[in-house]
């Protein structure tokens, strides 16, 4: 089978993002924020936004499953406080639970967190818990910068996320590092801030030894890595002039990439470069990149074109469209087994 | 002959060094601030930091010529304001002079700017005009994050920075988009934020119509254009979304990457990928990356030897190794034409 890693609920209906619209407008002071029970979307209608859009396009290229989140740049952990997050991140996460009630064999979930500059992470631990233990989500997303662009938090190797990284390993979930919208002027968000962050994380993750406290916690780097593989000589050079281990040995034991990466020379470098369990297939369908590459005349993130054109073993296909997956979130393995076994 | 366009003075004698921690000192107050007299560095430790490394080295390698400027690392315009900026950059950029006079043959100078955060640009326009006018030097280094990591300045895109590109235009001269050392606590300097800033700097221009209102205004974006080359087909697909024209119409007759990628696929994609007319040869040696590659015995930072592994016809190799440079740079080529009439 395969299995996308990456995809966001960018397709929600229009009632979300209203509600959203009128809590951020209350946190002015001049307007009532809005009740969460005053939010109404049917099945009716979150089917079809999912049935002519995602499901549609996974039809079409033949993706089996999507690891499915709320949408990243409507997160924006840096409007208003905690008890702002956490009431949007609870409904998104919801809406998440929601679709894959009723798309169960296509879709299951990974959990917004309701983060909030300066706010000790451990206050998203019980969100994780909810998302997990009843919505049986299988990973978070977590944000390196609840800042938008302004990265006040300390690096991802700092204790500040330690309590999100126990519950973590307790649970058995990765965490897929991306931040959201950039409400900073010199960042565009899809085009550099996505890019920039994915880079950070993983010289943050480089120049500690956060993997030594934490030998099972496993970060999905997205966005290829960001410009991670394209330096790998660079990040390899530095990590020995630090006088780390290699980093197949240093990182790569709890690091993975996924290979939204819109044209084939990416992918190639991606998959000539970095070892074959560490890539994990995703196209963040629909996402940043919704057109048709004119020089090849198929979708930019039809990912799946490029893996299947990449010189890789049949055995190698399967790791990063599959196998990979299943590794690297055990919960999903577990669901697909109790599916097969039912 | 073979023109590395990014090399920095990373091996000045110490006493540069603790002229500028005296500098830094002086700014609690507590100290008096060094003159500049007061920095005696001799002919011959300039001739033996350069002869003992980047001399040797490019001796070594073949390269026969260096545009030279002084340590970005060092440049740190988040420190002090304005005038300690000013004192500095005189400093650091009559010592490239200096260094360019004694080997006139092997290096010629790239100015570093007296920025400061939060300061009009414009003040930078005096040093610019001394360094090419005075002593010849042939290009600019340009942050567009003075605040060191902080991104508070506009993005390039913005009128904040025009008065820079007016001189820029008025004297021909191309500006490599490098930042400084962060100090913000996310950024591993040469790890993140180096390669942030250069994917960020492409993006700026990506969204805006800067090369409309500066027709001949060329950046030359180092590290190999950050994140970017990696991801073309990202860039290409948000140009076609935002309706602007396609990447080479719209920022390839003003952008140019250079090949400061540190391993054989990386600079196998970039040549690929980027047209030919638009990568220029460097390496930045001695500077990030120093070591040996394991994987290969040679340096890292040995670019030349990528280059001519790669899959590239003779013409081509010449373009990336001189050819574009002379174009890029036109105060380089008038220098060398009129050496070779001399």
């Amino acid at each position: 089978m395969i299995i996308d890693c990456h995809g966001h609920y960018t397709t929600a209906p229009k009632a979300l993002e209203a509600w959203r619209d009128q809590q951020v407008a209350s946190l002015s002071g001049t307007t009532a924020a809005p009740s969460v029970s005053s939010l109404k979307i049917s099945d009716d209608e979150l089917r079809e936004s999912i049935e002519t859009n995602q499901l549609a396009k996974m039809r079409e290229r033949g993706i089996d499953l999507t690891i499915f989140s709320p949408r990243a740049s409507f997160m924006a952990h840096h409007i208003g406080g905690f008890d702002t997050s956490a009431t949007w991140s609870s409904i998104c996460n919801e809406l998440i639970a929601r679709v894959v009630g009723l798309f169960p064999g296509q879709f299951i979930g990974a959990a917004m967190l309701p983060q909030s500059p300066g706010v000790d992470p451990a206050t998203c631990v019980a969100e994780i818990d909810r998302c997990v233990e009843e919505y049986g989500f299988v990973a978070i997303n977590l944000s390196p910068d609840p800042s938008g662009g302004h990265w006040t938090s300390p690096p991802l190797s700092d204790r500040h996320w330690y309590p999100v990284y126990e519950r973590m390993v307790e649970l058995d979930i990765p965490a897929m590092i991306h931040v959201s919208t950039s409400c900073n002027a010199c960042f565009h968000t899809t085009g550099s801030h996505y890019l920039n962050a994915d880079t950070t994380a993983f010289m943050q993750c480089l120049t500690s030894d956060l993997f030594k406290d934490f030998p099972t916690l496993r970060f999905v780097i997205p966005h290829g890595g960001g410009a991670v593989p394209y330096h790998w000589g660079r990040f390899r050079g530095l990590a020995q002039e630090m006088k780390k281990p290699s980093l197949g040995e240093h990182l790569l034991k709890n690091i993975f990439f996924d290979t939204c990466v819109y044209h084939q020379p990416g992918i190639d470098l991606l998959t000539k470069v970095i070892p074959v369990e560490n890539v994990l297939f995703a196209s963040e369908m629909i996402g940043a990149v919704r057109g048709i590459d004119p020089t090849t005349g198929f979708a930019y993130d039809d990912t799946r074109r490029y893996i299947e054109a990449a010189a890789l073993s049949m055995d190698d296909r399967h790791k990063i469209f599959e196998g990979n997956a299943r590794r690297v979130y055990p919960r999903l393995d577990a669901a697909l087994r109790a599916r097969a076994a039912a």
